[in-house]
């Protein structure tokens, strides 16, 4: 789905923009289907009418939502397709539109986050993966990978360190040095291990409230991988031992209602690894949708349910 | 594997019937294939024992199970399946067995609920799904699809409305037109949102007494979809944030230990999406399995464990 | 990977040994490729650097772990390949190092515990399954096979049946006359429901208690199977109804913390049924992970963080 | 994709359209995926553009073909879905263009060439299958289904039986009764053993010649299934010993370039079980384009190469 | 499908009997899955009824055919597994049927031959594969595997080696040792680069010829993996560059028409590496038909067509 | 596997290097585990031992073929990667070995040759695809990608237009502005269409006969896509109607047998979209191993067979 000019789209409140970019992933590739993958999943109508059924809302139509389709972006180029992608997301935010990328790996989260920054300001970035993504340069010494890219918005300048929180870190990456350097930046980081002795919801709560202490606009960035492999097997770099489907549905769904998301992406959807019943694909759909949702819950002012 | 004459089956507590019929799946097909898949899943011998490991109850001998095979139905033909399996559910319970039909997609519930009901006379109808399958007609126009059947139960005055209770619902469908429909009809659903907020227990527990009021007679419904879609992908129109496998099954054991099923029906698995470890095929199984052990508990006096 | 001799190995803490061995599976094969797929599996480096996110312990290098290769068994002779995987068990033992077996199929912990048992003495063993794994005979009557290795292992007197507790148990096997038998050996096994009714902590902290009141060394043996199919297809026998994959490796990681390890093995990953995300192998190359590392955790004193 | 009106497609000299259909399917369903997944197949860009090697034609621009989307069908309801598919080929056959509809079960073959022939008269229907699909009634004795609509076109007298021509017949049905009603009706089977013993190029030859004696105007129906299962493993009856891909594409462009073809569909791709590299699906997307080559051909005048 | 009492199956002229076994297989596992697939494999009905397109014969009718089921075999136990099948095949020829052992790995064949050629005594064997299947001892050093039962039968005594002939070998095992010993023994071996040289009928031919000089009877082994990898893919040691299927059907059915067969089997099908168009299981159900198939129309008298 | 020092190597004849790079690939990512799918393919043991059945050479010894591993390339960075596989094919040269490089997709055949071209002076090009691979620039217009290397050898210098032979083309890409350029670089490029019409025998000698008239020295760059999809699903940009994986493995042995290869590449085996059976890598490394052998064949002065 080759994407569309801007000027075609109207006046939309919400951008969906497919990044098909997979050449920063350090291990298996196929992210750059993520996007039509998103699209494609699951059964319901071609009518542009997503009723939530716990709440009733048509957050499409709630919100005007409309999908631009996908960047051309040059294989194999990292540092020209980041740069497209960036000059795209601040042409969505400077119409007036708040973007959703659907990625793509993880690398794209540097230019995505740098141009709502751009634009919006001094924003938080709310980060679920189970990874921290703040590698200093990738195995083969490079700056720019999905290792990599939250260190490079660190660095920049683009968003401040004390201006992120990590939710659903696990595994053995990265090493104390990193760790080090991100406790440095103020960063938080909240593991499964944390999620496992204090619950869900109250890790969330604090995190949001660190982050967003004193800055009004989020950027939330979702990793599929931080859910469970065994529950989101089509992804690049699968570490067990994560979130479930519902927990996270529920708790973007809830963040995107109390916060002032002005920019989203999610990515490492990787259809190649989904196996016949594409559940990843059609999670990373219901990650889009519970997040509009959301949105469009604060917008109509709905008060919240009970849910982490 | 063809299915048998009633009068070759001697006179069992409890007949399996398999359905294998599909054409009224509204996107992926395939559960015509159910009944092979859940017969063929898992490990276990083919000697007609099933010692049940908490209990120690065998209920194959307890009830006098027996599997009368496959029915032969007109592919294509919805209005003639449908009516064929009317037929056939009706002469089960006229035996004076207890039939448990294996799907086949979800719009055998209405030939099996009617059917059930034309013998039991008022019976409650406890379902669990992530859909209310309440829809006034499919994305087509007609009145038999797999999104309908609890509809034309209730207007067919089948299952009263106010039998009718629902568990496990979730997602973008119905609209609110339905959701009105339902609720004037006295339906009850629970949502995955309410089994957060308030937990499984005590949600089924005021669903079944809400349905069981007053009657005395259950038909149990369980659309495989009602579980994650991770954790069931071999389903047609799955949907993300449902019960875990072990939910369902510990419910389901529960349930039929505590209330007096005279049919049931497991529908809505389609194994081409299952992939190669076939684990919805087994969990479909096991729910027979675990049902057909609740069913003998209840006949054996049992006391309950204390699960959900 | 074709085993190396001990003597080239150093002095190693621990030794890695492939057992490539499935001809003790009644049901599915396939667990030989599982060394190859656990040792494979995942994004992480060659570089023998394990650091754990939550800890900061690199647990390759405080224990000195080294991979010894996979034995070379004789295809369909389970007397002489059970023989010949007891020898090298032992053999690692002796040299003074703990071995950790990967598997094969669950036949391998007769001689795995046998051997190591002959070393160390009167050992516990912590038993992580969904079967029990005590039969008198195999279906078709024979003494080894991956439904018996623990009825051997006290049948032979190398583990006492008051040493043996198991976690996990479920579904429809063995018969009432193998619980007795169980019972009369002083085994203890927890099943799933007692996990549902009381919690994961206090089960596994009754479980070890009791196994190792008056014992010092353990022996972990890990049958993937134990958590639940959905979350690990990619194995032999699989049973709905299990833990998730969070709760083994949380488990696992606590007690290789508190108790003395002396042997380990991770069984029954059977990749050709794992699906294209390979979550089964990656899970089971985890549980490896997080056994070594809470034995790091134990060697370096580290406090407990509060997990089940 | 959605049907889109016929006025709004312009004046095209070729309109493909989708039938999502597969309530016709004895076996195996999933043909109603068939159009979707045949215009996902495959790595050409999105430019409308064909450049054909061996010839250097653009056959899309060259013939003007529109893809008008799919049609909405009513799952189920065999009957009303055929008169509907029926009264959209008579569509597009009246506006002036070719229909080329991609299936779909092969029972839409019964409304596709009945719709061609109201329009264009005394047609010829080339027909490649392993399944001569000349059955009275389906095997649940039904008169619609994709194992009858050869037999309902000749009894209709849409299509003559000595217009009949099949190639690549081959396997264990239909039995002799079926086979003798055949020859009656004056259709023509060639047989895969026909093509082992005298050559494909041979029997093509003679088929054609007998078909359209008389008869200027073709319809030319491609089973998948012709081809051998190895090769198109993605589809709903396969039978071992068909044709290879190059021996199906070689054989319709040059028939598409010798006859002149009225209309065609292309039927009997089950993408649920094309395995990962999607291969059924990418060779049906060639089988378009080389017969909308071989009609550009045609229309250029190009003289023909020496292939079978 | 367990094995019924032959003294049940009345006077058939052949009898399909299940070897569900593969503790011979030296690498990838799972055939003992193949008699199941096999039987399972395709979209014919369950009326016993299979007219062979080509000659209207039906086999099944024609020669009185009986599926007696598997044999329940003790997983890993090799000697014992061979002897049992050996015992059951015997018995079959001794009640005057023609064996069709399905497979299983090929070390099936030692016992299969050993036993028909003990009722029928001089018999020539047949043999389709890609490997010599003559290793001395299996890569761990035991006598039985499904690398040497054709060693094992000479040796034995059961066949003598100027009966063997070969069709199809190919690849990089086994060494000129082992090469030089088959020709001492008088076998003859014609490899795919034969078969590309000559033709496959002039090869036949001349093997046919070689093995039958002087010897009636006929034993008929068929390895799946004589078809290469890409259209025979479920199978447990593939070796690229192989016949096709249609070569092989054709062959086989001429074969059986020409030869006086006293039994057969059809091995190394593994159903777990099929993927999910299972092609693999369904081209050895059409060699078992095709092979019955040839075999009814020796019986009848019927003419040969002129196939390869 | 990763790389290791050429010094470390001893005198090997010839060096196998694995290229994991795939980020010049314009559809389907994942050539990057070709080089660890094609080592990991098949039955072979781990003895370095490869006895070719036809001719009894083992080439591995006769060669002195060493694996040196994988490059550590720079994900996502095109330019450097191709730069540092150059200097690496180079390096191999200048030690006096042979290079055969395991891909990776197919840009990295202009550092590959580059680099041979580099050492050996006026070579020869003998290019086995289903595509061109002249492309003046990728779909969004950049220089380096699978789809140009060979205009960028042509370009730079490194390979004579006149030098280079194409066999097996076909399908829909480029157009007749590329096609025109590659004529008057004087390419040849043989179509499958050449192939049907004259035979692949008489295309190949005709096609060497030209490349190599003059220079000694040959390059051979093996895509797997030109084989059939069918037969080699695993591949990124697979184009329906190739040759068969028997016509492939014939012709590379011959022509390996008749040139004076001095360096090759086996490109595009992206393992993801292999299906379970892994096919595709298995006929890759059997790709590797004829070459091998039909070098050892020309060292040892073996006369040819009568093959393609």
């Amino acid at each position: 789905m080759p994407a569309r000019p801007l000027d075609d789209l109207g006046d939309p409140g919400v951008v969906i923009l497919g990044a098909p970019f997979d050449w920063g992933a350090s291990y298996r590739p196929g992210a750059r289907f993520g996007p039509k993958a998103i699209r494609d999943a699951g059964y319901l109508g071609f009518d542009g009418y997503r009723p939530h059924l716990p709440t009733g809302i048509d957050a499409l139509g709630v919100l005007g939502v409309v999908d631009a389709g996908d960047l051309n972006l040059p294989v194999g180029y990292i540092e020209q397709s980041l740069d497209h992608i960036a000059d795209a997301v601040e042409g969505v935010c400077r119409h007036g539109s708040i973007p959703i990328v659907l990625g793509g790996d993880h690398a794209i989260t540097f230019p995505n986050a740098r141009a709502v920054a751009a634009v919006h300001g001094d924003i938080a970035l709310v980060h679920f993966d189970a990874h921290a993504d703040t590698g200093d340069q990738s195995a083969s010494g490079m700056p720019l990978s999905h290792g990599t890219p939250m260190r490079r918005l660190i660095e920049s300048g683009a968003v401040a360190g004390h201006r992120f929180v990590q939710i659903g870190l696990r595994g053995y990456w990265p090493g104390p040095e990193t760790v080090t350097w991100m406790q440095e930046q103020g960063m938080r980081s909240y593991l499964m291990r944390d999620i496992g002795e204090r619950g869900l919801r109250a890790v969330v709560d604090e995190a949001v409230d660190y982050a967003t202490d004193g800055a009004d606009a989020v950027f939330l960035s979702v990793d599929i991988d931080v859910v469970d492999p065994s529950m989101a097997p089509g992804t690049g770099t699968p570490e067990p031992g994560g979130l479930t489907s519902r927990e996270l549905l529920d708790t973007l769904r809830r963040l995107a209602r109390e916060l002032n998301i002005v920019g989203a992406d999610v990515v490492e959807v990787a259809p190649a690894y989904d196996g016949p019943g594409e559940t990843t694909a059609l999670l990373a759909n219901r990650v889009v949708l519970d997040i509009l949702n959301g949105m469009a819950e604060r917008r109509l002012g709905v008060a919240g349910d009970n849910l982490p």
